[in-house]
């Protein structure tokens, strides 16, 4: 498998997404476990049950601010981060928004990745290359994900790949950037975030369709 | 069909290119006759044969500087250039090299593609951008094909679409860029060279493989 994937998983229940993530890894190098979508006293006993997936996990715990499901506050948050790095995920996907105020990312016990996502539009070419450099300072691997609503908003988020000064996972979201999401992997992304029955976010593709166009060397 | 292709037709004969063109035209919105492959006394007369095709064909006459086969003189090329114009072809592709320093394109009498090709590499992002904008000065429709070595590098030719300030035929040539030539097409080029049989590029698509990821929906 040429192109790594990232299997998306969120569910309210843990013991579903603790079979999603088995299923997941038989098809994926990599699964996302969306922890925002469980109850914060049900996180630990999941990452225990999971441990043996964790060295291909990447965790999430993404507030309501961001598109997630989390709505406890910030402190709290913040303070889970670190409990879930101790888990030793294969990446721990931090936002921003905390790496750059609470000056946390040193203190994970695990590699993390800087997040942001604007779901609203996509910034100019030159703010968000601007806005790589500043997440740069916090981590060697960062995480862009904005919506797309013509070709140029997708453009300016592959055009980052052009000047990247560390690992990079950019990509538009929403159909008319869909395809980014392919392109990121010939530019340079570890892995592109699919899904496996159920699109997690707009315009993912499933892991199926990934295969298929790897096996047909379409791109 | 969505995605509009134009095949690259180049061969010694005027009678193959002109049975290439029929075929192609068959498949593929647009064709481009590659007039440099044949002797320039055969030029009108090809055109003239092909005089109900001209209306979807694109023609070049690609100096060898500029990796084509034309070994005449400048004065003579654009000489010709002008006369091929005349016979109204949808699009004549007339180098920036040309457009640049003899002021011809407003005595042209079709509508004219500037282009620029790189075979050796991929200038900086900035650099490609400059070069975007001295060539959108002399038509509203731009062609830059360079060849990629890198990721970064088809990153820096994808860049382009978003600050296009005319319809742009972007693309990286060569394996690693090759996906750039589909993604264009979604970055808002009007069409996307491929070929019927044997690739005249370095990284071309066939007609029928568009065809297929276009009805695939892939990209």
């Amino acid at each position: 498998m040429k192109y790594s994937t990232c299997v998306s998983i969120a569910d309210k229940s843990p013991r579903i997404m603790l079979e999603r993530l088995s299923e997941a890894l038989k098809h994926s190098q990599y699964a996302e476990l969306r922890l925002d979508y469980i109850g914060i006293s049900q996180i630990e006993p999941l990452l225990e049950a999971a441990s043996g997936y964790l060295d291909r996990t990447v965790c999430t715990l993404r507030p309501a601010g961001e598109g997630g499901m989390y709505e406890g506050g910030e402190g709290d948050r913040v303070r889970m981060l670190e409990t879930i790095s101790e888990y030793g995920p294969f990446l721990l996907d931090v936002e921003y928004s905390v790496a750059s105020t609470k000056n946390v990312t040193g203190q994970m016990g695990c590699d993390i990745m800087v997040s942001w996502h604007d779901f609203g539009g996509t910034p100019n070419p030159d703010a968000l290359a601007q806005q790589m450099e500043r997440m740069a300072a916090h981590s060697d691997m960062v995480k862009i994900a904005t919506m797309a609503k013509s070709p140029a908003d997708a453009a300016s988020v592959m055009a980052l790949y052009a000047r990247a000064p560390c690992t990079l996972v950019a990509f538009a979201m929403g159909d008319v950037g869909r395809f980014t999401r392919l392109c990121a992997l010939r530019m340079g992304s570890p892995f592109m975030y699919a899904h496996m029955g159920r699109a997690v976010a707009p315009g993912q593709y499933s892991v199926f369709e990934v295969r298929q166009i790897e096996e047909e060397g379409i791109i």
